[in-house]
């Protein structure tokens, strides 16, 4: 039986020692990660249309994951009187994505290739934004690894084609996904307000089997239902743009947008989303820290991203 | 037809070029509006009681816009399934009022001039403060142009006679309305918890016709039923001052009050406004951006003003 | 009958005078208190396991109570239609304990012996951390005064006994206050995620007699049937951790929880509880003003404060 | 012999207690000041041209002069091998002026009637502003009581007559004092780039006895010999502008202007001037606390007063 | 003579108005550009290797600006008793170059049509950066314009050939300039502390004929000595990287190093260079406002680029 | 020959990948240390008398030494024509020693050990605070290693002999030091102002064998001189509070105070040190970074740290 460690060793409150994400081991050999969870940041954000920042996104959210690092093993929660994440779900930090600056290109493959070694190593890819173009070289990442469908947590529909020759900024990543043979299906929930995406891009997200919730929407519904709307049996890769969430939570992003998720809201589609699907890849983009200096954004991302693996391991029998 | 504009010309991201609300023209000639919309920036602070610097209110709300002037021809919303301000709804910014430090009196008068040449010209003002007092010298423009009826949003009742002398301070606007023959009635929402109005001035506002609600009233009532109090047939000039939001989502103001409304209620008490009344003047104030970091504030007065100008336009038939 | 004092005297806005907690008068004499209500500062944060700062929260609520000064005869509550805290009650403000820096034992001791000279004035004892660890010597103050129930508000359940040799740092003072004879029980609300208590401790705060509810269970439940659960009859101490509420309008706190309470759920949980049970203490803990650049925090706590206030004397029929 | 404090009562570290003025005693009753020193607030801000926030000013300065408050029986200089300010130097804070928002002339004679009552209990004013208009006030207290001569240190020149009816606004103060009978003449030192003044103020400034002398200037002569330029035996009342500083340590303030003092040119001037002339009267104006998040501006104001409060006491004997 | 405007017209204080450079006129038609001065905005930051943000440098710059805007007719210096930037001289705002995100040859190629079109009006163009990669274009706008030779301050060589295949991200643009045929020689003072150029970096430079300086050896010389160092005769384009400033009075940039420049000394370069060469353009780069809370860096950004343009035209002149 | 690294493998930009110390490498196991430099993080900060948060020193230093961490193989500074740093000095960082809140005595033990395990190593111990208390146990480590002078550069004087009870807090570090028979002597520079330790604490440390200049007497007296006092041929221990330095460029620490050292007089002094004495190990504390919101201290510390480092292994032969 894992202890939780407090007997011996050291106490290791949050604020100490270096901001790994949890305080996980550091892998910098891609090619022996090793674990279940494999997390990478990719501080990329060229993308942007408005605030940039998310470059600091990896470093900000893992020193805010170190809040919830305490020294136990496992967190427990009273509320489902579960024990998540216990000692042998195996998380790593392989670090960051080389990221070359003015070449979105190079930058982007080398995100893919990040996501291609966790994914070859059998670990559940984690990837820690940067700007929402680095969904972009994610989704390529899984091509040729089986169908996927996306369920995408964003203010906005990021479903623009082309303009003014851009077809990798922060608003096209899920058109480009739309048009892998292997994405088969998108549900976008929470998308709000005038943004980037025309009506056009509406209609051709309609027209290539988007499923599309608004706040409004998604909130009458309930975190299950919403979560009903994915096809049975597929397997789910999740992208959270942070602007998903109302301002409040998150005013730490490129292109906030008020009216958005609270916290729980959030949380429980990712718990059913846990219990009904296999998710097999994550990436969680838009956190910028330095526009919130109450570091809420990044503590809401660490605290997202920290229950959700504790969901997706315990569906998976760890706990 | 309009087109988006984006096959020629310029991208014109958000953090690009002078920022002009929306990044609409600027009319530096007041003799000549020619539009169906007068952004009035109106930058008086000398009138609050704590924090100052809603001066800034205009150039930062002016900013936020930005974010949401995308090159589309007019704003489509998915929920609505409507594009919002086509191009051919006119907006222009006619820049600031003069202001002269010291001096209330003269400040108020030259936001006086400026309301009624956007008056004159036929076009909607629209005015940014500026504290609330700022709101004494818009009603007065209206006078010799018909009865209004106010919609206030607000945590405070600002119905305060006089004290030490102070009748125009932003403590004072709704009762120097109250006084105007031409004010037929107010619509008071939002107000909650202790202000710089005592209980003879709920009294006296009562005597004189306001209808006072309260956040948690407002709720219990919805959207609808709170704009359903309005006699109908008025013709309503809205006012809202920034704090009747909850600090969560509007913390960059004076006299910030727990417990206020969270975005959509005010979005569609706007809403359901628009498709009842004729709306013949808005002022949005108390904006006060150095007390928000996260730019969080200025972004929501900015996306409810937009909002809410789509949604007069659609009423009067512009899209 | 008490004027509000307009007439005559000075304006006194917000913004004017000695940051004392509510304008009230600072009685440096301990032996001399005469009054209802003593406010004491307990600046003492080296209890904290992540962000410190919340020896600056007194200070912080002091300064933002003055938003709240204004020089009315109670204050107005148009929703209740009573004015609370006319100038009958009596509030005055004994400054702060001596805190030594490194030396938490004296420091705790300080503390204790503000509180128990407030008691011995027969004064309710209002106590301003601090970290939450302050709470230990404010209930060590209460022995020999008759049995109390534990009212806590906050998001984490601070039931660790002993861990490394700390037993009165700030995730102990539930489990130090359970351990009192004359402490009968705890209800513990707004507890949620992981934190410094493992499941042992939640074992532990069972079998020591806890009423352990999370937010969406308190939230499901509703403010009178919360307070409802605490024994009829029960002598209350209300500790408030202002981590209890949403990092949304409270990020300026050490360890930042999401999904916390909003303003009116703890309002209308605090405004239950006076007219139910006699309150003989509260203290509020873990504001860290300098995380929280808009200042919402410290205003959130002092508008809670002085509303509880009015809630309290008005029971005790004091309006 | 007074002891430092230290064997007995409170340690009293600087984070601790009430934020008058370097912890000194409130004198609310201003007929009874019985002192050597005292401190007098003057948060008006209404003059101001393009910041404003000098209202928190007396708050901030008051806040950081905390950190100078160690319990010692004075504050021991070993480049000096002086104790300045023992503690047979009475210092006492007498709060603030009552403010009238939107009414400069009321606001304005409260604080010339707090000064008064200063001069008449024979102690030496200190006046924290609040922006430059307040010196206006200040001065008229003068009348009557014998000829003075100004030391300003300043940015700008403040010489403005009148403009657009403005006269006592920021801009206007050393107009005003030189227009005084017993304003026997001025010594400006730091006046540097474009301002509010523009050259018919100089010439005017020059016409009526002034001594203006830039930042480079004053730097050239070194601090003995500008202050050796005010006339011999002159009364010299000090108004400080914390924007004669370099905005490198004094950021938080309305008007920054690059190419200021740094601390010793300041310090050392006021050293000077303690030891060659009587120094009647001192004010410190436009610290806005709220535009300097490290709060270095609040302390350098802070930190400048009690060390020159210190060189005017131990140049009349005492220490 | 042109007056001042205070008479007639409007105040038109700092905070009053719609924020282009100086409140200069906007041209939105770069075919009538019509002025001596035309200022464009490049806000392209792709280019940098810490922190971004420099995209909104020219809003930043062009609102702080506005602190200089007083009405009068030009910008009396009392020290050179000069009046600096009368009326006569024509400013323009032509707004900013389009930017493409992840596209850097795109906008870099809008930015030089921007300054092409500026050159071919026969005014002198000033860009606001941005990052230092938009001199690249500045440069080439100037092919076919006769030899120029460029003086930078900054703290980074800037002289990074190659490296990753990038060649105008922000380490390159002196490396590019070098190489054209057209640009004579380089002078490169500030340049101190590591930096992405390594040693090859400087042989090379020095190799391609540049004169390099260090922040002290810069001081050991003074400004006039600086300035004789370039080619008498040469008709010089100034490029101002921001951090060639130390970080006290310019911390809100990309790549802070310390020990740079105050604010006289660049100053005074800027007076000597205009006194002995004609100035053919300027650029100032990496102001990255939203790092600098207090608005000292944009202030300094706007202070310098006013005064530098009154240096080069009285010595043209114009005054 | 150690190359630059680009041709092949990452960029590794400065915002790209963990952030330890330099990003050199993490090297868990203390007692495998195996490098000629070891980074020890000591989070400590209880012993602070104002503003906490210097526990967060260690992560905010080591995210700032990022921005010098480009893969050059060394640092070339062109002033001094040397390459510092070559790939051949190995640096690690070993984390942090555990911190136990509320227990100042096993949180200083753990700091000692931290020390203790690099003297063991043979590597030159570099220990980031953390307030000034943690400097105790580093020279606790020291025992039994031969004699030490100590070279402090710091506002304070720190020589407070105990005070109610405390020995260890951030105002004693010297005088514990001055106890020991292992340290031979002290130079104490950029002592000034007011502060904990009173005229007593002067006389003790000069009695004890104190050499004392202040910033004034030290730049008198010029680096080099500064250095030349210390005794020829001791090993020197060298412990840098940040608030040595002028708050202009270190304003994000607890105790500020103006009038402080700029840049080059501390790195001067630091490289006068190292050509001149063996330096035995360093200690740098007091940075607090969120009190600098624009990050300016921490990139300080970081560049004294690293280039210290050049100097000291520059002058053992490593270049």
């Amino acid at each position: 039986m894992a202890g939780h460690g407090y007997e011996g060793g050291r106490l290791d409150l949050p604020f100490v020692g270096i901001s790994t994400f949890g305080k996980r081991p550091y892998v910098g050999d891609w090619s022996a990660i090793g674990a279940e969870v494999a997390i990478l940041g990719a501080p990329f954000d060229s993308g942007t249309q408005f605030r940039p920042g998310a470059r600091f996104g990896p470093r900000g959210v893992r020193e805010a994951s170190t809040l919830f690092s305490f020294g136990h093993a496992g967190a427990y929660d009273h509320e489902d009187d579960v024990t998540y994440l216990p000692g042998w779900v195996r998380i790593v930090d392989i670090g960051d994505a080389d990221i070359v600056h003015t070449d979105t290109i190079k930058s982007h493959a080398n995100i893919e290739t990040g996501v291609r070694a966790i994914l070859d190593a059998g670990a559940l890819p984690v990837v820690i934004g940067g700007d929402h173009s680095i969904n972009i070289p994610c989704i390529e990442a899984f091509e040729g690894r089986g169908d996927i469908h996306i369920l995408q947590i964003d203010a906005h529909l990021d479903f623009v084609d082309e303009r003014h020759g851009v077809t990798r900024g922060h608003g096209n990543p899920m058109r480009r996904a739309a048009e892998k043979p292997y994405v088969t299906g998108l549900t976008q929930v929470g998308i709000r307000n005038v943004s980037s995406t025309a009506k056009e891009g509406y209609d051709a997200a309609h027209a290539m089997g988007s499923d599309i919730l608004s706040v409004r929407q998604a909130r009458n519904l309930g975190p299950q239902a919403v979560i009903d709307r994915i096809p049975r049996g597929a397997r789910v890769y999740v992208t959270v743009d942070i602007d998903g969430f109302c301002p409040s939570i998150a005013p730490g992003t490129g292109t906030p947008s008020h009216g958005g998720f609270l916290y729980y809201e959030v949380l429980e589609m990712m718990q059913a989303l846990a219990r009904r699907h296999e998710v097999v890849g994550i990436d969680l983009v838009e956190v910028a820290p330095d526009y919130d200096p109450t570091g809420s954004t990044a503590i809401l991302a660490a605290q997202l991203l920290l229950n959700t693996l504790g969901f997706i391991f315990h569906a998976r029998g760890f706990s």
